[in-house]
């Protein structure tokens, strides 16, 4: 039943190392075996980290435990782990947390409260604990700056293929570098699919900046990603500068300094949160919804993840069907303002629908043509304002059902 | 790729011809050849109509034409035809449905604005307006009371049994008959598996009564239903009251002398809703979700709708695992209060978690037996309140991938 590699995969670039982060990889045994399956980063004094998490109301203990310690705005050490979300475990799941932080804390030499903690596995099972401490030991011993690639394999559950991204941007006279991994293959599968991701720079950022761009950067990038509608417990993305590089002090306010920096920020998330939406669980074909025209962009991001998570939409797509029924269908439902007579249809860039008719005698070759194609762009514009928004996701296919009907057997 | 009767589907029961309604189903040969794929149904001078209708934004021409028709309260005819739904048809769809009411009130001698129409099918299609038309008169002249078995065939698409109810009530010393007639393997799917219901009684009921009971009855049973969350842009359900039974005359108010008359129009509304999820597309099993402990009955039925509309719950019913951890995530991502260490969950009756955590030592024979089984029940209570709600849905399988990825090719 293990799915192979997702046809839309894309090869793991070269990842550059960065000043003042280093990590190792290890075989813990948490729930694997012979595998990697724990990474420990270790940044440098003076790391700044800001965050975003899930918005699901019952989320793991280390989503809590981050959403803590992040007010400070500093980190030392991440520790991650897959096979075990630690979500749904109570008061001991609480403990694993502060242990483990404790635990990390001691070898490396900071606070507590600076070690980050993300897990990703099966829920309501506990974490085993001595397995995770008895592996923190050997992986501060391997510590190394070329550790970007073995992470990203590490922390991999479902995942078909490693998932990274690397840029570099221009502060002043200064090159800085923007590393990022990420797992998941949907946003959203509570068991093994969790979406994290892990993005590094070596910027000297203030946390606050740090956090105002992270925010920015995951509304237009993770936040826009479907897979299925379901909503982790545990989804993370952390952001962390470990303020080597040697760049002008960064203004308070951000500004034109830091233009180039977020340009990369944003593209590093874009590149790792299209790769979410490209292993996403039985995924043959990737989505593009483009909506324009709607009365605010607001309204347009509501209308395109409407789009996004129809099934009908999905299976359609899956099929090779462009079916443009089933996408104004979707638009109606999302309870947006939508006028039917209004609404026009393109897929692939031709123009099935429109004015809320079908266009007689449109040129149907280019369409079936783009429907076999691994890429598939659906574009609604609405007519009622200037509104739009882009997302992505993927089809729903026989292998969705393989990868989630029989999980756990 | 048609699919084989559901493994849900329930016998049609011997339904009861009812006073002042009569039907004949015809091969208009609209879309279908070699079957009955138009329904007329006539009913006596003086019969109330009330109706319930997509919430869908972007509604088919009949929706709306019902809609505006229904102000008056009065009908006289229903034409329904399978195959096209005169959905996103512009101004043609609209001359649809105002010649074949005109037609149809022509040939019976009423109003044109006394002839309720309802369409399921593609989407965007002309409707082949002259083939209707053609039918109506030999539909007129095949008139019966024993018509709702067949018209129960006739409305059918995707549907892959038809689905009929019937009960009878006190009305004083009187008795009186509901019978009821769906179809719809989706609450939901745009294409072919839109829902649609018509009930009839003998009751003399005045409509505004008759829309207010319709309206309660619907909120409890068919906006319970989903199949694939998928809304779509022509569910309809009309209910009319031909006045022939011999009853004493209601009070505006209604009260309690139409008790047992809402009792059997629940029961109908009911049977007809669960038999619509027992013909969910591909589906295996029938989940009822109950919800109890929320802060009201809104925030469980939002709770509820949460569970039965996530692909991975569904999947894992599918695959006859009870798996917990997903359905706490589908609690969290239903955006209402929940506070995750007082949630408790069961399945099959037996509690797997309880106030935040597995209940270690339960006997999971019961639960893998349960799981097996062709109707699955899952429980949550939220331990915060008092609000409960029930809803029903069916798991995600590969039968929904085949009939939905493979549609129109």
């Amino acid at each position: 039943m293990a799915p192979a590699v997702s046809p839309l995969a894309l090869p793991l670039p070269e990842m550059p190392a960065l000043a003042g982060s280093e990590a190792a990889s290890v075989a813990a045994g948490i729930r694997y075996q012979n595998r990697r399956d724990m990474t420990v980063f270790r940044f440098a004094p003076g790391t700044a980290v800001a965050g975003v998490f899930t918005k699901n109301l019952c989320p793991g203990a280390p989503v809590q435990w981050c959403r803590e310690i992040l007010r400070a705005g500093r980190a030392r050490a991440l520790v991650v782990n897959a096979g075990n979300s630690n979500v749904f475990t109570g008061r001991h799941g609480r403990e694993v947390c502060e242990r483990s932080a404790a635990e990390a804390a001691r070898l490396i030499g900071c606070k507590p409260r600076e070690v980050f903690l993300a897990s990703t596995g099966v829920i309501g099972e506990r974490l085993n604990l001595d397995a995770l401490l008895a592996a923190l030991p050997g992986a501060m011993d391997a510590m190394s700056g070329d550790c970007w690639a073995d992470a990203a394999r590490a922390i991999m559950t479902t995942d078909t293929f490693p998932k990274a991204a690397t840029r570099t941007a221009r502060i002043g006279e200064a090159t800085v570098t923007v590393n990022g991994i990420a797992k998941g293959s949907g946003m959203i599968a509570p068991d093994m699919a969790t979406m994290l991701a892990f993005v590094a720079t070596d910027a000297r950022i203030p946390s606050a900046l740090l956090q105002s761009l992270l925010a920015k950067g995951t509304a237009k990038t993770f936040n826009r990603v479907t897979v299925d509608s379901d909503t982790s417990t545990s989804d993370t993305v952390l952001l962390f500068a470990t303020g080597q590089a040697r760049h002008p002090r960064i203004p308070a306010e951000g500004g034109a300094a830091l233009r180039d920096f977020a340009r990369a920020l944003d593209e590093v998330l874009h590149a790792l949160a299209l790769m979410v939406a490209r292993d996403g669980e039985g995924a043959q074909k990737l989505i593009t919804v483009n909506v324009t025209g709607a009365v605010s962009g607001k309204s347009a991001h509501r209308i395109a993840m409407s789009i996004a998570n129809s099934p009908l939409v999905k299976t359609a797509v899956a099929g090779e069907d462009a079916n443009w029924g089933r996408i104004v269908m979707a638009v109606g439902k999302a309870g947006e303002p939508a006028d039917r007579d209004r609404l026009s249809v393109a897929v692939g860039g031709t123009w099935m629908a429109r004015d809320g008719g079908v266009v007689e005698g449109y040129d149907e070759a280019p369409v079936v043509a783009h429907m076999k194609g691994r890429e598939v762009e659906i574009t609604v514009d609405i007519g009622l304002g200037r509104g739009s928004a882009t997302v992505w996701t993927c089809d729903l296919t026989h292998g969705y059902i393989d990868i989630n009907g029989a999980y756990r057997s």
